[in-house]
């Protein structure tokens, strides 16, 4: 009841002049001003649309009215915006002067003013509209009867021209359903670049109707026709979205060889004749997709033409299925083994004065050039592939940092001060299930950077990744969402905006929100849960999932050995997520605590420690019926006891052996259970 | 905490011998030989498959294996079933004597016996070794740490042939995602034929090569590809089920004649030369798709070569996706108005010795039948294609009853006596908003049925009919499932199984399981009270939810006029469904109080009252954010006003003035709120 009252207040303040803080835009608008008044929002409101957009922009009305309806239930009688000014009185006016380009430094900008009994878009593209559209929806107000919009004039553009998400569907596949809601929500936070990880070891994920052999021996029947890509590329196009493809190569390419074995780098050991030595040749003449995560060692013969021929072949095919200007051709992990294995290889390096792999790499990769200049396009790779002789057309896709014993953003500097254009993904691998706090602050151009404002002109943005080595069609909304939300707003919001706790109070919302665009985050958490819990109550379990965090930092599944693709992704560390709910909130409440001991500072924190005894005792009783609970109840009892001694401590002021407190925090720093760790951890230590 | 201990309970029971009533298995089996003892399920478990199956059991055994370790978290060894004896050793055999064949009269019966060391699947055909997973899966038991099945004997074969769920995709468009769940869900009730309603007045949802106007005039964009039907026919056929596409011809046409307006029997009105006539001629000159709900006017020409011939091109482009035996042609609702009132086509009648609208309609379906037959098709139609004339080789589909004036399944019944095979769907439309008793005890064959066994066999079985008037994918499963389990069961089982306490509990098992195939119908309606409540808490919309129903038998959108097809499906009672959760508890409360009336039986009544008054007090205060509840505000005050009267009177042993009293209850009864009433009413009505 009392966070109805917030709620409450919340909508009483609503009622009256709304400040520009309580709006929870996200990505935050360049400008916004904003001024004492009101739309009023009602059943006949209608959009129309003048000048000389794309059609996308009739998709784009056409969807917005549809939320804006099902938010409000007002029955809109416009069904469709289908024509150029087919409702000249109507109360939404948008102007795009031009057809806008789905690609980088396209113009992306849009005016949006509000004013009483009018609403203005002027964008110079379509793009720029749709990026105002968003907006818009995002202003939605009400008070208890009606629904408004507050007047505002907002002028905006991004900061970057690369806004990107990656998702991997070569680890586990994602469906075209996953695809396209993941597409609606990134259009919502205006990001426009789609890199879609379409081959890796574990699966070959296009239909190639000139080489049927890599869906049919590699992909174990799950992978996208050609239709549902052009699909995908169009449904992404009518959002603004640059659609980027990768197949990775040289390396990562267990499933490539699956189909072709005959290109692969890997030589049979036929000197010695023993009966193991030749079982053990016959076992490593073919290759298999990989069923488990790691850096694995095939790898393409680059010595090979026919290796040249296949990915030239490869190429004719992908390409035309994409329209925009870029490539992703990988290029990352090739870990060098079966190349320093082959003798062959060894001798074309020594031949061609290679000196070392990645020299050979670079040969390779160069070979790939002219076969994608011939489709237009652009080659784009991971970091890897930026050596001496790499060419400047390249872009650099920089991804290590400090996990992999480099600097953070090294890459991405040295890529734009060696003259490429570089991209951005270190720091926003989303995967690793660290905090929104660190990806947030993660910004391309840090402020005390000492580049050249070309250099600077270099970096185009970056990119979220989405790996799914532990992410399924069921819970990768949860890795992806709401925090990606948070990599847009540093991607497109000036570089000021980095106030806390204004983030987690919009992300609230932005979670909301995001359902409505079919984001399973919320809903499938639940799911997961009333299937551990056996068709129980699930209140228990969603309050412990609310502080406890999947292991990071690839811990989960620590040398790819637990998980293997089809394993069980239904645990309880699927239904928990980075940046645990309650885990901002509790950390809040024990600095106001340990600020100001009132008896309501206290009471907050009290109440947690509570709710926590209650519900490890529930998790007991219904463990009782339900196998999947007794793994989470080691951590629940940790937790449940320091909660009790806290209790002790802070209601009843008694004094606790402070070794015995000591012990029973390690305990709830433990990372040996249910593949989870408790992230109130570092908040439960501040008040020992 | 009482709900746990029951569970507990029944935990504790499950570790005794389980007796035959506690297992929920749907459709229940036709024998069923449990004895004493368990097979215990571990990492180890593998399926091995022989004998001459079709391969789609390696699809089964796969899914199989995934859905249990999803379950049970034990982390299999075994990732996919992909060939004939590959684990001799495995715990669970699988032997198919033969390819199975999708369609009517296939052998789909199975033997399943589980012992302590070993489970074995012996069947004719691989479809009835997939309806013996299933049946396994549902064996699943658990103790505290540990999952086994118990050891028991099973044989099984369905009672009806034809056991099928009609999906209307052209009111509201259902995307793949939608369908292939609900394949899913089907072949977990051992369904077998999926009808797709792919025409009607408010959309043509098929691609068209030869006639891409359809998709490009009267589609809205929405519909599905060559290439995505042939996906689905192949998704239904490794699950066993046959698909019945369906083109609703000559009536529900809008579609058809927007993009050929010249095919339409319509008139124009050029008697008159006033300007407002002329206006009102040009504007019927077209036909438009339809965005509301009803019977319309559009009917295609039956006198007309050009009908014909585009009728034969359709055919011959759209049989070919479809494998088997059977094609719809609709036939239903031809209102009969154009034809009227065209004097050509009443020239033609007169002409033609045809005596009325019904015999011309006959003359237009017999022109289908030979289109058909040249591509080995069966014409089916609901039962207004049923004439003297009609062919005997049609296939009438029964749907009439009550509500048209007819008798209750007297349509099916004059079908099989007149020599037509039959398929009923009355009684079985589930978009009715009727209660599961009313669906479940609707038998084909009713115990008291004159037919001879000959005309029995001509009654293939039944089919659940989902219009979609007022079903998005949001809330679509929510209409479907889990009721249709319930026809299923009558379809399948032994027509002596008709247990409602057995039925209700066996069905809230179904639909939890219903979860793991990725039906909606439960995390759905989260999403429902989410956006309702404004991003509050939700428990209060759930209490209320789980008393209220959708109006019944279309007067939610009564004459069609409130709802258009782009309307907001995101209200109270789209997050409401028929046969609300605590309806059938309640009133087993309220009954076993009457009976006796002890404290126990009497708190079980007053904690359900005393929830609602606190429900109608959080509503309120929710309402204060949250326009939407506003609606719901009158219902949920009448039913707080009564259950507080019916408190002082059964806790104080009060006396209550018996007029205000019927007073609260004719509020309680109203159907003037939010689309839904209030399904308590009866059960409170009892308490007065």
């Amino acid at each position: 009841m009392k966070f109805i009252l917030i709620l409450l207040f919340t909508a009483f303040v609503s009622n009256a002049q709304i400040q520009k803080e309580q709006l929870d835009l996200m990505p935050w608008p360049q400008n916004i001003n904003l001024t004492a008044g009101t739309f009023a929002l009602s059943k006949g409101f209608k959009v129309n649309i003048t000048g000389n957009p794309n059609p996308r922009i009739f998709v784009g009305a056409t969807n917005f009215l549809r939320r804006l309806d099902g938010r409000t239930g007002l029955f809109f009688e416009q069904g469709f915006s289908t024509k150029i000014n087919e409702n000249p009185e109507a109360e939404l006016q948008i102007n795009c002067v031009r057809n806008g380009k789905i690609g980088l430094y396209e113009d992306e900008s849009y005016q949006l003013s509000i004013e009483s009994n009018k609403i203005k878009i002027n964008a110079t593209t379509d793009l720029g509209a749709l990026h105002g559209l968003e907006t818009l929806l995002q202003l939605l107000q009400n008070n208890s009867k009606s629904y408004n919009f507050p007047t505002v004039e907002i002028t905006d553009l991004p900061r970057f021209t690369w806004r990107g998400l990656m998702i991997d569907a070569a680890r586990h596949f994602q469906p075209i359903a996953v695809i396209k809601r993941n597409l609606d929500a990134m259009a919502s936070m205006k990001m426009n670049v789609f890199h879609w990880h379409l081959v890796d070891d574990q699966g070959w994920r296009i239909e190639m109707k000139n080489h049927p052999k890599f869906t049919q021996m590699a992909s174990d029947g799950e992978f996208y026709t050609q239709e549902e890509i052009k699909n995908i590329v169009k449904y992404a196009g009518d959002r603004g979205i640059l659609v980027v493809p990768e197949i990775d190569v040289p390396g990562h390419a267990s499933a490539i060889l699956t189909a072709y074995p005959e290109l692969g780098s890997k030589v049979l050991d036929l000197k010695s004749n023993s009966v193991e030595s030749k079982k053990q040749s016959a076992a490593i003449a073919n290759y298999a997709i990989e069923r488990r995560s790691g850096i694995f060692d095939a790898t393409l013969d680059p010595i090979n033409p026919k290796t040249y021929q296949l990915l030239s072949e490869i190429f004719d095919e992908v390409c035309p299925l994409f329209p925009g200007d870029y490539f992703h051709i990988g290029g990352d992990e090739n870990n060098g083994k079966e190349w320093d294995a082959n003798p062959k290889i060894q001798e074309f390096k020594k031949k061609n004065k290679l000196a070392n792999n990645h020299d050979l790499q670079t040969y390779f990769t160069m070979q790939l050039v002219p076969m994608l200049k011939k489709h237009n396009k652009k080659l784009m790779g991971w970091e890897e592939i930026m050596t001496e002789n790499m060419s400047k057309d390249a872009i650099i896709h920089a991804w290590r940092g400090t996990n992999e014993g480099l600097s953070a953003g090294g890459s991405l500097i040295k890529a734009a001060k060696n003259g490429y254009k570089t991209v951005l993904s270190n720091g926003y691998y989303i995967d690793l299930m660290l905090s929104v706090e660190s990806h947030y602050l993660n910004d391309p151009i840090p402020k005390n950077s000492i580049l050249t404002p070309e250099e600077k002109a270099r970096i185009l943005g970056g990119e979220a990744a989405m790996w799914s080595e532990l992410a399924t069609p069921l819970n990768i909304d949860s890795r992806i969402w709401p925090r990606t939300a948070a990599i847009a707003e540093r991607l497109w919001s000036n570089e000021n905006v980095t106030d806390m706790n204004s983030l987690h109070k919009r992300l609230k919302t932005v979670s909301f929100r995001l359902e409505e665009l079919g984001i399973t985050h919320v809903r499938n958490k639940e799911v997961i849960l009333r299937n551990i819990s056996n068709n129980q109550q699930t209140s228990a379990l969603n309050d412990f999932s609310n502080v406890c965090e999947p292991l990071k930092i690839y811990t989960r599944n620590s040398h790819g050995i637990k998980y293997r693709m089809y394993s069980p992704f239904t645990l309880f560390a699927d239904a928990c997520t980075a940046d645990a709910l309650d885990v901002f909130d509790f950390d809040t409440a024990v600095n106001k605590y340990l600020e100001n001991k009132s008896l309501e500072n206290q009471t907050v924190v009290t109440n947690y420690l509570k709710k926590w005894i209650a519900m490890n005792a529930d998790l007991i009783t219904l463990s009782a019926n339900a196998p999947l609970i007794q793994p989470l109840l080691p951590l629940s009892k940790s937790l449940s006891d320091i909660s009790e001694q806290l209790l002790l401590v802070i209601e009843k002021k008694q004094t606790v052996n402070p070794a015995t407190m000591n012990d029973l925090l390690v305990q709830c720093n433990s990372k040996k259970n249910a593949d989870v760790e408790l992230a109130v951890y570092n908040s439960l230590k501040k008040l020992l």
